[in-house]
Order: structure tokens, then sequence, then C-alpha cells
């Protein structure tokens, strides 16, 4: 029997010792390894194909449920997004090394920032082949070391995977224990990964709830994570009406499965039973289903009661809870109760209500005028996403480079002393 | 017997209700508290000194040794030297709403980032009443609601404080549960203060190694700190000498019981013959005992012997360790072995290599011919400072207002869905 223990404590050594020379790595040498792991990605198609089809057939034979195989197939198509996917990573600036707020003090020195990776990042996601190739590209850009763990289902695939990308940071001189894939399948694995306080400064979950709770809850190491998007749609009473339904149009029924899919609809008393038939009329056009409060069912009368739970919950689902609202007041105190932190857009002309929204809700992102689908690291500009984090220490939000990275203190003197 | 369970979640909660008003409190309320706080210490000096009066002696009855009587002791002076902290703190911009990065992007949204506070902020500390009164001050200033739990042996002292602070709040009507002080002196207060996950963001323990190490320990809630402060001096072999004996004698001997003492001296092999015995004799006329490495010993005879203990020890005392390296390499590869991250820098006039050690060694302050001494919330710049955090998520070296806030995504559009 395999010693799990030993296993990860030797993955965690090497993980450190390689991010030693990550973190020196330049900007050159960084690019190469990753559009050389893409060139072998595209090279090595028929390969991974072959190792994916054998995955496949075992959780097939598993009886793996259809949305999971749905996410482990490899295709030829997203093979090429896998590949252009890290092209992508190359293109964008390298965040270490960057300096910031120089400032002279009154002693004479002279004191800012230098961005730094964090050193050796732990990833632990489902069954999805094409999160392995971006989690690494993420890593090797940041100057990170990482130790990834897969879902068992993948592991064929995972494997072929990583030859590629030790091939690429071979070839670019970078250490190939720089990015390791844990072998086994074996779930203690998980178990010591994220207690391994010693070697990795960090763990990214990727997947589902019960995944990142399971994680949150026994990790010894911070996690960077969110758990739900219940995203909330506030009409203000002086809201434009043609954007309302255009934004809560988007926010709600353009994915249903999204975290940053709006799940409750408030509305302000003033413009309810004017704006409501309209709204209700586009969600249920969509097929949404609607569950309202009392106030909502008067002016809906079709409309399902809402209880208590619905306004916590993220249906994820053809489904939205409706509330009214006195004002814009009621809406923040709302929101600040019952969502999960993720992502709420005030619909509004008022600027008093628009600046207090984005003042006083409590949520990784708020948006004015905007659909919550927004909320997302292409969008915001980060040209890539490792997760969005409901949390506010650390990383807040859609989590890109910057979020695998932290910064130190510089200073520069000519051999001042302290008084 | 009282139920600490109950008494510490009430007490959470109310702190998390308070949090919501404090995050929406304008500059001038907040101000308002603190500069109302520092009058009312001032007039009350005669009820501050009386309850530091019966601290003192339950403490010196309960055989408190000197050291902590000492940091007990509050005067006439350390009272003054309260009230004007808070004024400085009042006098420091509000960093709370600050907007930064607003950026245009393609789809027509704009986005940048709004600076909040964390919400409800844990300080645990030693039997200090002035960590009281700047801890209380820092949160206000930034917005956050705090719980506050100082050394049992201040406990007449911390309720007259709290009493003034709460008086504060109230004038500028702020909630006075804003700040809380822990009333029991029953221990297992911290023990359910670092698991008050529903109510607690996060915890800072201010105070020895064994208090942060059992508070990081036990905490399911996130942790700022800082543990050690083995600090190294590395003269270079382009070293400017008078810099490097001016620079080393402040970092080492102008406080022995600091964090950013330095503890540690590397100096580069084709200098170490000429170099070392000037920064010998300094030390030496400074009461610092030298214990050295092999090559050291040779160059001084006198010089103790360095285990390898003695690299690792951050002595806080009149010790230092030296140990000739090749060159800045070596010097590099030796502190991110052996030091805490805290705090290093080098003396050299060589370009390529105050390049290299900025970018390649992995502490929290790395500086360039200038004190260790420097790394401190004040002399960078901060106004304040909570602490010295060693770790790299979130917050990395001195902690001033910033740290106890975070940045939420701000949007604004004109109506703009997603693609």
């Amino acid at each position: 029997m395999m010693d799990i223990k030993a296993y990860m404590q030797n993955m965690g050594k090497e993980a450190r010792a390689a991010s030693r020379l990550m973190a020196r790595a330049d900007t050159v040498t960084k690019n190469l390894a990753l559009t050389t792991i893409a060139q072998a990605i595209r090279r090595d198609k028929a390969e991974l194909l072959a190792a994916n089809k054998a995955d496949m057939e075992a959780a097939r034979a598993n009886g793996l449920e259809a949305a999971m195989l749905d996410r482990l197939t490899l295709t030829e198509k997203s093979i090429a997004t896998m590949a252009e996917g890290l092209e992508q990573i190359a293109a964008l600036a390298d965040p270490i090394g960057e300096i910031s707020d120089m400032k002279y003090r009154p002693s004479g020195i002279q004191v800012g920032k230098m961005r730094v990776p964090l050193g050796v990042i732990g990833i632990i996601y489902e069954a999805r082949p094409n999160v392995t190739v971006d989690a690494a590209g993420l890593c090797i850009k940041s100057g990170n070391a990482t130790i990834l763990r897969g879902g068992s289902e993948a592991i064929q695939c995972n494997r072929a995977l990583a030859k590629i990308v030790h091939e690429g940071l071979s070839a670019a001189g970078l250490p190939s224990s720089a990015v390791q894939v844990v072998e086994t399948t074996d779930r203690a694995a998980v178990g010591e990964l994220i207690t391994l306080k010693q070697y990795v400064d960090v763990i990214v979950p990727r997947g589902g709830k019960s995944l990142i709770e399971r994680v949150s809850k026994e990790a010894t190491i911070p996690v960077i994570k969110h758990l739900d998007g219940n995203c909330h749609v506030y009409v203000d009473e002086d809201a434009d009406f043609a954007k309302a339904v255009r934004i809560l149009e988007n926010s709600k029924a353009q994915r249903l499965g999204t975290c940053n899919t709006a799940e409750s609809l408030l509305v302000a008393r003033s413009v309810a039973a004017e704006v409501l038939p309209t709204l209700a009329a586009m969600l249920t056009k969509n097929g949404i289903e609607i569950r309202g409060c009392a106030e909502t069912q008067v002016i809906l009368p079709e409309a399902k009661p809402a209880t208590e739970e619905d306004h916590y919950t993220e249906y994820l689902d053809a489904i939205i809870s409706v509330k009214v609202v006195a004002d814009v007041d009621e809406a923040i105190t709302h929101i600040n109760q019952y969502s999960s932190q993720h992502t709420e857009a005030i619909v509004t002309e008022n600027y008093t209500h628009a600046r207090k929204f984005l003042r006083e809700v409590d949520s990784s992102s708020v948006i004015v005028n905007a659909s919550t689908r927004f909320a997302d690291g292409f969008e915001y500009g980060l040209g890539a996403e490792i997760g969005i984090s409901t949390d506010k220490l650390h990383a807040r939000g859609p989590v890109g480079l910057d979020g695998l990275t932290s910064l130190k203190y510089i200073v520069l003197g000519d051999g001042q002393v302290r008084a």
C-alpha cells in the first residue's frame, strides 16, 4: 500500500523548492513554457483523446452521472480551447516584480511595494481536464508552484496533460516539479494536501458547493473560495424600466447555472404595480418560475408564494424569488441579510440611490445599471480567472493572476538609519 | 456560573449589527468619536490612574513578572500619549469608500474597486491598556466593529477605557457596541472568540510568540499575525563600509527587543577579512556578543561558535549570529532558508546585486542601504500600525488602516448586458 502521507509530504517539499525558482523566473521564460505546452497539446491531440476515452469508459462503467460525464469529455474543440487559453495567459502582462507606490519619506528612505508570488498553490477540482491546464497556466505565469488534485475520474487524461506540462517547463529551463499532478486517486490525498501547512501557502477549490465546503472545513491552510452566488437585481423607484427588463433578463435568463446569475428580484413599492407585470411577462416568456412575497402575489396573482428559505436560495435553475421593498434602504438591508455577498445590481437613474447602493451593499461585486452576469474575470479585464472569492481577506470578487500574488514592501536608501 | 459561550455569541451578534452602521458612517462622524474619546481620556485621567492602580496591586499580589508589570503601568505621560494617538488616527485620510482603477471595458461597463471595512475584528492582546485605545481607534477609523480581549490583569483599566470609548461613540451617534471589551477574565472567552466564525471576520493577536501561536493554532477565523523577526543584514562585496557599520549598528543595537532588530549578519567572503573586524569592534562597543561560523571565527578569534540553531534564532537580546557567504546568491539562499520572512537589508553600491536582492528575498520588507529598524507602519507612512504580518495572504509587512479593509469591485453601466 502506498504511504499517502509521505507521498504528499514529498510533493510539498518538491513544490516549495520549485517555487523558489519560479519566483525568480523572468517573463520570457515563463511565456516560453506556456506556449510550448500549448503547442504540445495540439501535437498530442490523439493521445489526449485516447486517454480521455479510457477515463470516460471507466466513468461510465462506474455509473458517473451525465452532467459529470459531460464535463469530463474532451473534444477536438475543447483541446484547441485549452491551447488557446495558455496562449492568452502568455499574452497577459507579468504581474511579478511590478513595483508601485514608491514614495520618499521624511527620513529619506523611499518606500513602496513589489508584487511577488504566493509560493505554492494547491488546487482541488472535479474531473475536468481543462482545469488542469488552465490552473497550471495561471500558476506558471504568476511565478508559483502548484500541486493539482483533479477528480479521480480524469486521472488518465490528467497524467497525459502532466507529461505535456512537464515537457513545456523543461523546454523553458524551469523545474518540472513546479506543476505536480497528484497521481493517486486515493481521497486521503486531499486531506493531506489541505493540511500541508509547511509547504502549501493557499488552497483553491474549484467545483461544487460540497467540495468547497469540505475543503474549507478541513483545511488548515488559507482557502480562496466562493460558495454561493445568490445574486440580486433591485429595480429602484427611479429605474428606467426598459433597462430593468433588459438587465433582469440577461442577469436571470442568459444562463441558469452560473454563480453570477440573478436568483432574486427586489422592486421598490412605489413602482411595483407598474413594472412587475412587464418583468413577470419577460420571465414567463423565458420559462422562469416566479416565487413572490405577499405583495408580489397581489400584483402577480399567478406567482407562487416565496418562503423565507426562498430568499436565501441560489436556485441555479429556472426559478426566481421576488420581493417588494419600501425603498433603496430596505433593498440594501435585505441584500446584506440574504445574499451570499457575490454580486448585486441596482437599476436606477437616481444618483443618490446609486451612490448609496454602491457604498452600502456588502458584496464582492456591486453593479449599477448593468447585468450581474458581468461579474467575471474576463469581463472585468483580468484576462483570466481562477475563481470568484466571496471572502473579504486577500482576494475579493473575480480572482485573476493578481489574486495568486502578494505585495512585499521594498525600501531604497543611501545609508539611512532610524532616529 | 457565567455562560461564556452565550456571552461571546451575543457579543458577536451585537458586533455584526454594529459593523453595518460603522461601514456606512462618514468621515466626520468617525473623527468626532475619536476626538471625543481623546478628550474624555484626558478628562478622566484620575479615574484611569486609580483603575490602573487597582490592576497593578492585584497583579503584584499575583506575582506578575516585572516586564509585564511595566507594560501594565499607566502614567500621566502614557495617558497623554493614548489621547494623542487617537488624534493622529483622526487626522489620517479615511480609507473607506475610496474608489480606484475605474476603467472602461469593451462592453461599455466601467469597472474598478472600492475600499470597504472587513466587518468585525477580534483583537487579543496582553495586559497593555494602551492597546485597548489604539486598537479601538484603528477599528473605528476603518469602519469596523471590534471585540477586544485584553490580558485579564488590566481588566479594571480596560473597563474604565471601554466606558470612555462608548461615551465617544455615543456622542458621535455611533453604536457603542462597535467597540466591545470582553468583561470576563475567563480564558475560555478567547477560545470562543477565535471560533466565532459567523460573527467575526478576522483575528489580530498582538503580543508574545506563545499567545500568537496559540491563537493561530486554534482559530477557525483568518488571523493577521507575525511570529518572529529573525532579520538579516547582508554586507555585500560592493558595500560602502561606512554605511555598513552605521546600518548594522542601528539595525542591531538601537533597540534589542523589537521585531525589526537584526539578529544575523551575513558578509561576502571577498570582503569579510577587511570589514568584519570593524563591524565586530562596533558590535563589541555596543555590548553585543558575536556567534560566528567557522570562517568568521578565523577572522574574529574572539567570536563564539554559531550553531545551526543560532542561525534560526531571534535573540531579542545582545547577541548576533554572523556568517560568511560566497556572494549575494548565497546570502539570498541563506535568508530564504533561515529568516522568519520579516525584514532583510543588503548594504551594497552594486546595482545588479541590489536589484537581485530586492526581487529574490522572500520577506515582508526588503531593504537596500538602510536600517532594518525602518520596517514600521509610521516609518513607512501608514500613520498607524496594528501589527506586522509575515504572512502572504491579505496583508504583508506593517499593517495600517488599509490592512483592516478589503476591496470590492464596483461596476457602472448604462443598461449593458452580457453578450
